[in-house]
């Protein structure tokens, strides 16, 4: 046993649980010490694929993971409409929680998993990595700066990727039974938190979705966005999450004195190093035409 | 004489007119050959400073200009609420017209300009600099190109600067009787053509603009932004122009495929060099966690 580490459990073998386990395992303060999933074929063979640890215990149910005494906390990865049945046990269990995103169909099953988690004094997080990724420190110490980016005067967040036909056939995130969010859950989230960690999660006032979003048959978003506002002070706020463009996860910020761009908040493109593009107090250069004399030269 | 240069004559001093003046200079097959402002003073020091040709002709008045027969075309840099009167009567003239933008108020003006271009059979432009740096072709032909970009499914365009205090309240771009559309007809103006020059010139169904603009006390816009919609395929289209943003000049167009984005697509921040940033057919890398282990070397 070690002394210091988080003991997770895992409940199922969703495809994100296997980076989410290795980022368990590569942390210094956490292990693995158990993972179950409906069919304890599956559960032993994702324990070793991904390589757990020897002392992960391995069971044929959600249930029993809650159950083990020497799980500290879960890891949800199960599809979002499973949310709050396995939360809210979870919580029961006195388990802390790492809940996968989006936590929960809407703000009332939110609302019902954050009383458990309180009930039982256990904490509650939801897994939006890049939040903890050290870039996104860095970026907030520019975006407070008053004498380097000024006031914030708008944020612009895309986040897609081009799904193939087989995602938009069989994946769970575009089953209305199981992620009825589509694009909005899966990456829109991601979008949304950009922007309310922009603004110091203050609220806004109003949301107005962008016309045309796209549905698939059973009505599920493919492709949408939407513009927020604040009454309190005049920004311009937009994003777009779809699964039907090629891999963007930009936030655009403009400032008064400065701008910030990031081209891969979510997952950055290097695993070693994390960038990120401001520039302050941009003037325009006297009389530039911004073309050479030579085209062959652009 | 030059046989085979277009000789230019120029209708007033606007600070505009020094980059655009130098730019016909530079230019092989174009020359000034005439420069008229309402001050025969202001506009003598004009051609001083700006290095125009001895044989350059200096009026007093525009007029004079327009009269003048070794004037091919005149390049019309004035307040846009001028546009109409002066263009009109350029064409009039027999005089090519390279017309600043915005080109007119509304729609209704720029009809009648065209109507005056074309009874006399003169050739009617818009001074929109960066539809002609070679730039744009290159990155039209990644747009176009099926195998590497795919279907075209959002246009994204941001042109902002920070207007100081001074232009705030004496710019001509913030004085409702001389350019009434602001930082729309300013800045939007690019953002609109780099959308449209995506789209092929296809008009959108609707334009919904956002929320809460920002006015100035004589109700000229200062920031604002849009979304556009086109009925017969769903895209996500939008753009945001600003007086009170530090300078962004970006285009970002996603498409099935691949990715385009330009970040200084007005003026390009080189003049000897014109970059843009073309990404196919990107993948997600298999459990990337996107964070070294040292977050000192993020």
């Amino acid at each position: 046993m070690t002394e210091t580490r988080v003991r997770f459990g895992i409940l199922g073998c969703a495809n994100i649980a296997r980076k989410v386990s290795r980022a368990i395992l590569l942390s210094p303060n956490t292990t693995i010490s158990a993972i179950g999933s409906r069919s304890l074929e599956k559960a032993t063979a994702f324990a070793s694929e991904n390589h757990f640890p020897e002392s992960t215990k391995v069971y044929g149910s959600y249930g029993a993971v809650l159950d083990d005494p020497d799980v500290d906390a879960v890891y949800v990865p199960l599809p979002t409409s499973l949310h709050v049945q396995w939360a809210v046990l979870a919580a029961q269990k006195k388990k802390h929680l790492l809940l996968e995103k989006p936590v929960a169909l809407n703000v009332g099953e939110l609302d019902v998993i954050l009383a458990a988690c309180e009930a039982s004094g256990v904490q509650f997080m939801d897994a939006t990595m890049w939040m903890h990724h050290p870039r996104t420190a860095h970026m907030k110490e520019v975006l407070s700066d008053e004498q380097r980016f000024g006031q914030l005067k708008s944020v612009h967040s895309t986040f897609t990727f081009t799904a193939d036909e087989d995602f938009l056939k069989n994946d769970i995130r575009v089953n209305p039974n199981l992620d009825s969010l589509g694009a909005l859950g899966d990456t829109g989230w991601y979008n949304i938190r950009a922007i309310l960690w922009a603004h110091d999660y203050e609220l806004p006032n109003t949301v107005t979705a962008f016309r045309d979003p796209v549905y698939n048959e059973s009505g599920v978003i493919l492709s949408c966005g939407a513009s927020l506002n604040w009454n309190k002070y005049r920004k311009l706020v937009t994003f777009h999450c779809s699964f039907l463009s090629n891999i963007c996860m930009d936030i655009t910020t403009l400032g008064t004195k400065g701008n910030l761009r990031v081209h891969d908040f979510v997952i950055p493109f290097n695993e070693k190093v994390g960038s990120f593009y401001a520039v302050a107090d941009s003037k325009w250069a006297e009389r530039a035409l911004g073309c050479g004399p030579e085209p062959s030269e652009v």
